[in-house]
């Protein structure tokens, strides 16, 4: 399975090369904006909502459409998954794994958490740029930005394929319990075959600003109205966010489902890319529990874009319950 | 009720003027763009997809927030209809009951169903014109107009309030039961007070147009794969649709139900619109039997944007599943 994800991570930026959909082509060390439309386009993926005086902007990076028969979900069978996504109205063929970060103005400061798959994720994801420019937003303005873990959808919008930088001013925050695990060399040298690839890429990304990032610890407020919070099992490090401002609260649970339509659903499954399984099991229901009680605005990662709703508690799971979409902020 | 509505769309011209979230103001004559941002905006209301060869936008007029308080459902208790919305998480003080229009590219025509609120809607509405263009559209390059029924948030969009036509060459499509109906003089004289000023808008809207206006029949093909279905109880001739391309197929609901969760969920609610509101409850029970029966890709008129989704059986009652928002077409 691992190693099944590594080598589709290694074919990708050929694949990337396609722009199935009109992706934006990065060319030499500057991030491109969308080539001009050859034809009728879809909107622009952003979506803005306030937490209070925090203004938040989710930001879609595409979508991956991953063959459901790669074994996606470790302890289910493929005919529940299936099942699961049909009743999810999801084709049965591929899962549409959505990719969407999220962007605050918060204390004056324009802050990401996570950076998508830069030009090396799969041929219809890479429209992070685009999309982040559409919305009014500038690379080079980005003060701060904060990762949840070290998969490649999540860092690889920091450094391009050929190694430039892509947000020249920003202050990189990493989880500590992340960078331990995986620049650890011990670590990668006793890693199975599957997980050296990350290893790498993770080396790829960090090496060059290795001394310039700082690491945040759970429990703390690490940006204007950011708490990090503990989320481990997909990763070591993984990170969720709990964003507060006046009576205002999101809890951004990065990766700690991935397809809400399987993992909110069926909390007990396990994703391939769960690096402790059980722990990513216990975990997920934690924070599943806490915003369905809380009736708390949550953001997904992974759900259908924008990607921002709420949890109830459904059966022996829960159920991802997307935002009306506003025309206003 | 009714003469509540009167009342609200009669105030509804001075409270537009207010454009509380940018909606665009329409100059004398001729619908202006959207004025220029002042701060952050939301992304452009428009969704497209396709049913085979037949190109869909969706384009969002935005939402009316319509006080609870004022009766929206007939026959079911304020407190219950707070519970639906509660559960939906949905603010309990309002219902947001959006505007979503259909535009369909079909055998090298450019086709509407419906055109919003025009200038002449709640102060939240009215951005229809600016999602219009923004999705690449020209008002003046359409061909043809299907109206499903004579509500204003349906047919304002064809005439500003200054009198003047939007759609230059358009022909405009009415069901005939519709036409019937509303330009009775006699239906006119007899009817409730709370009903005339819909009488009378129906008369401003296509007063001027009367003897170019095409009438349609059910179950006929009325433009290249779209099929009218008898859809009443809503109005006496209020229609849905059918859009059919190879294996493609679209149910477009109109008002068979407004908000789905109350009127999906909910299916024997009446709403205070529902002239007829037995028929209109025969006629929702029968739509979303089929389409849930079919797992048919469905819109609605007043589903959260971008309004298109698909149909589940719940219970007593149904679910709308929104489709993932797809980066590609």
């Amino acid at each position: 399975m691992l190693l099944n994800r590594r080598s589709i991570l290694a074919a990708a930026p050929a694949a990337a090369a396609a722009t199935v959909f009109g992706a934006p082509a990065f060319a030499q060390g500057t991030p491109a904006a969308a080539p001009p439309a050859s034809g009728p386009q879809q909107a622009p993926g952003f979506y803005r909502y306030k937490i209070d005086d925090i203004e938040a902007t989710a930001i879609n990076d595409g979508v991956w459409l991953r063959p459901l028969a790669d074994g996606f979900v470790k302890n289910a069978a493929l005919d529940e998954v299936k099942k699961a996504q049909e009743q999810a109205f999801l084709p049965t063929d591929v899962t549409p794994i959505p990719f969407t970060t999220t962007v605050l103005k918060t204390g004056g400061k324009i802050v990401l958490i996570d950076t998508g798959n830069g030009n090396t994720g799969a041929p219809t994801s890479g429209t992070w740029m685009a999309n982040f420019k559409a919305a009014g937003f500038d690379p080079a303005q980005v003060d701060t930005i904060i990762i949840s873990h070290f998969h490649g959808d999540h860092i690889n919008g920091l450094r391009l394929k050929d190694g430039s930088a892509v947000f020249p001013k920003a202050e990189v925050m990493v989880s500590a319990p992340e960078w331990g695990y995986w620049m650890d060399d011990g670590k990668m040298a006793a890693a199975p075959e599957g997980l050296k690839g990350n290893f790498s890429n993770v080396r790829r990304v960090f090496g060059p600003i290795a001394k310039d990032v700082k690491q945040y610890e759970a429990g703390k407020e690490i940006a204007p109205g950011v708490t990090a919070v503990a989320a481990p099992g997909h990763t070591p490090g993984h990170t969720a966010y709990v964003v507060s401002s006046g009576n205002g609260k999101l809890i951004l649970m990065s990766d700690t489902t991935n397809h809400p339509a399987l993992f909110v659903r069926h909390p007990e499954w396990q994703a391939v890319f769960d690096m402790d399984g059980d722990q990513a099991v216990d975990t997920r229901r934690k924070l599943l529990d806490m915003a369905a009680a809380e009736r708390a605005r949550v953001a997904f990662y992974h759900a259908p874009f924008p990607a921002t709703g709420f949890v109830a508690k459904s059966g022996s799971g829960y159920e991802f319950v997307p935002v009306q979409w506003m025309p206003t902020i």
